[in-house]
């Protein structure tokens, strides 16, 4: 069997250390693995597989031999660099919003469009954890009924902020246990702890943030449905590491509560979590550090008109895992075969 | 000028104890006061305008010659006490769900439908917290135009589950921050600390819980607004007191963003907090212990379809305070009047 040369572009990050425990849980076939992140982190060193590995210093020599690189990084330095990997023959499965809507370049979640995958050149943007985590639920239900519209609220994690975010609000909420009084927050706008931020992203002429938008831009490109409309309203809420998103769907014909339980219940990285009477739903802290979208409270939408078909859902995903890491990996390991 | 012998009936809960302080605020006519209890509370002693007052054991003969009852309790001691008070000729503002969809009994948020006070029979019921949060924000672009379909997830504090909700997320927090796991929850079905519980209340048959159901059967009676849909889902956050909605709506005629924060900003009990561009938002955290609801992130509704009209906003409020304990003594003070 083949091996890879494989790079992670900000491997010291959440997303860049979660990319590396994937590539063992996934038995991605590694040859060589380089760790790049910045100067500052140049030196260190990370476990793989038993095995000590020392963080370089990115730069354009660094990808020589690489075949395949998992982007971590930020939108500046994926710029910077993606373009050098594919210039020295290697594939970018980029986690930056740099390349996402570019139209040369595949926006995958293997379980809704792999077949997008083989139109790559050297470049393969992963979504936005959000975006994959709302889609990997309501695309079983898009093939159903055809999704025309959706109304979308997110209870988006810390973790989505990296690992700055993490212990921002750790360190909150310790200092509110004690009784202290709050730093002044930097990873976020505001404190976090016992607060809701409903801002993620910069905001557009129309009042939308860059985050909102993405549930669209995003969304229309993977599905491919071009005409689909999304209001999205992104909140930073004070968890961990796991997204939650309260959707409201629109078909474009009618789709029953139990044919969309029976669609997800099968459904490739969906754990349904669906049964009321015991108090079953799914919840934030319960998919911590897991790869399945847990999908729940899948109810009518009983403020639907007349002659329109509507149902709504609640569901949770790991933002660092299948929002990002476990996704870029999915791919990474789909370019292999 | 008259004063009136007022009654708090659950006067040591985190709503009697607020409807205290509301008293005093909003200077009402207080003549003789009696804090009832359940017996577990009684001689327990609660400050009111600098004098020591004694908590008595509720009981039928405690209502002789009060006046203005202000109910704090559960339905079922609701139920118990308010024919009785009634019976003795005092008028009951109830908290409680239990009468609150009585044909004979006015449902009232006085910003909303004051005028339906002067129906009552001797019980006026309090609307559900978050219907009151959500109602404020949203009745004058109702008069703007005509609201026929609501979309509603809400960020609700743990206060809605009174004194114990709050002990609960407090100690769940300290038990994380000092690395400790956390006992078994009482006041909610599962953690509460960096966790989301997408129930609040019963479910209902079609998947509903009481809770959201409540938006629209509360809505329908205080708006006027017999055909009014809502669709909400209710999600119990890690926040103390304060609750959020993200809510789009869809009007009968068009309603401009600029029309909508002009009638806004003049409605009252509300404060239009709305400039993304330096990041003023309603924040649960900045509500928390005030009156006003605060409402902002006011858009478009970008997944309207053509021909309908929708905006989209985010609103926040003190659960305590503007959820219940505030709007009761609004009313009880209109009564006086």
């Amino acid at each position: 069997m083949r091996s890879y040369n494989v790079a992670i572009l900000g491997a010291t990050g959440a997303v860049g250390q979660q990319m590396l425990t994937c590539l063992a849980e996934q038995d991605f076939p590694v040859g060589s693995l380089k760790l790049l992140a910045s100067a500052r982190s140049a030196g260190k060193t990370m476990r793989f597989m038993g095995e000590e590995v020392v963080v370089e210093e990115a730069c354009d020599e660094a990808f020589d031999g690489v075949d395949i690189v998992l982007g971590a990084a930020d939108n500046d330095i994926a710029r910077r660099f993606v373009p050098v990997a594919r210039e020295k023959g290697a594939v970018t499965v980029d986690n930056s919003s740099a390349y996402r809507l570019d139209p040369d370049v595949p926006l995958v979640i293997p379980e809704v469009n792999p077949e997008d995958l083989s139109l790559h050149r050297g470049i393969v943007a992963n979504p936005n954890c959000a975006t994959i985590i709302g889609l990997v639920a309501v695309n079983p239900l898009h093939r159903l009924g055809t999704i025309k519209r959706m109304v979308v609220s997110t209870y988006q994690a810390a973790s989505g902020a990296g690992v700055g975010g993490l212990r921002e609000l750790e360190s909150q909420m310790a200092r509110i246990a004690s009784g202290e009084s709050v730093d002044e927050p930097r990873a976020f706008a505001y404190q976090l702890a016992c607060n809701l931020i409903p801002q993620i992203g910069g905001f557009d002429d129309a009042g939308y943030t860059s985050e909102e938008m993405k549930m669209q831009n995003e969304g229309r490109k993977i599905m491919h449905a071009p005409d689909l409309r999304v209001n999205c309203t992104c909140v930073r809420v004070p968890v961990m590491r796991s997204h939650s998103e309260s959707i409201t769907l629109e078909f474009e014909r009618p789709v029953s509560v139990e044919a969309a339980r029976a669609a997800l219940s099968e459904a490739p990285g969906v754990a349904l979590v669906d049964d009321p009477a015991s108090k079953a739903y799914p919840m934030p802290l319960d998919t911590t550090d897991k790869d399945a979208i847990y999908v729940g409270r899948v109810r009518e939408d009983i403020s639907a008109a007349a002659g329109t078909y509507g149902l709504t859902l609640w569901c949770c995903g790991d933002q660092i895992r299948k929002g990002a890491a476990t996704n870029a990996v999915q791919i990474a390991k789909i370019l292999t075969l």
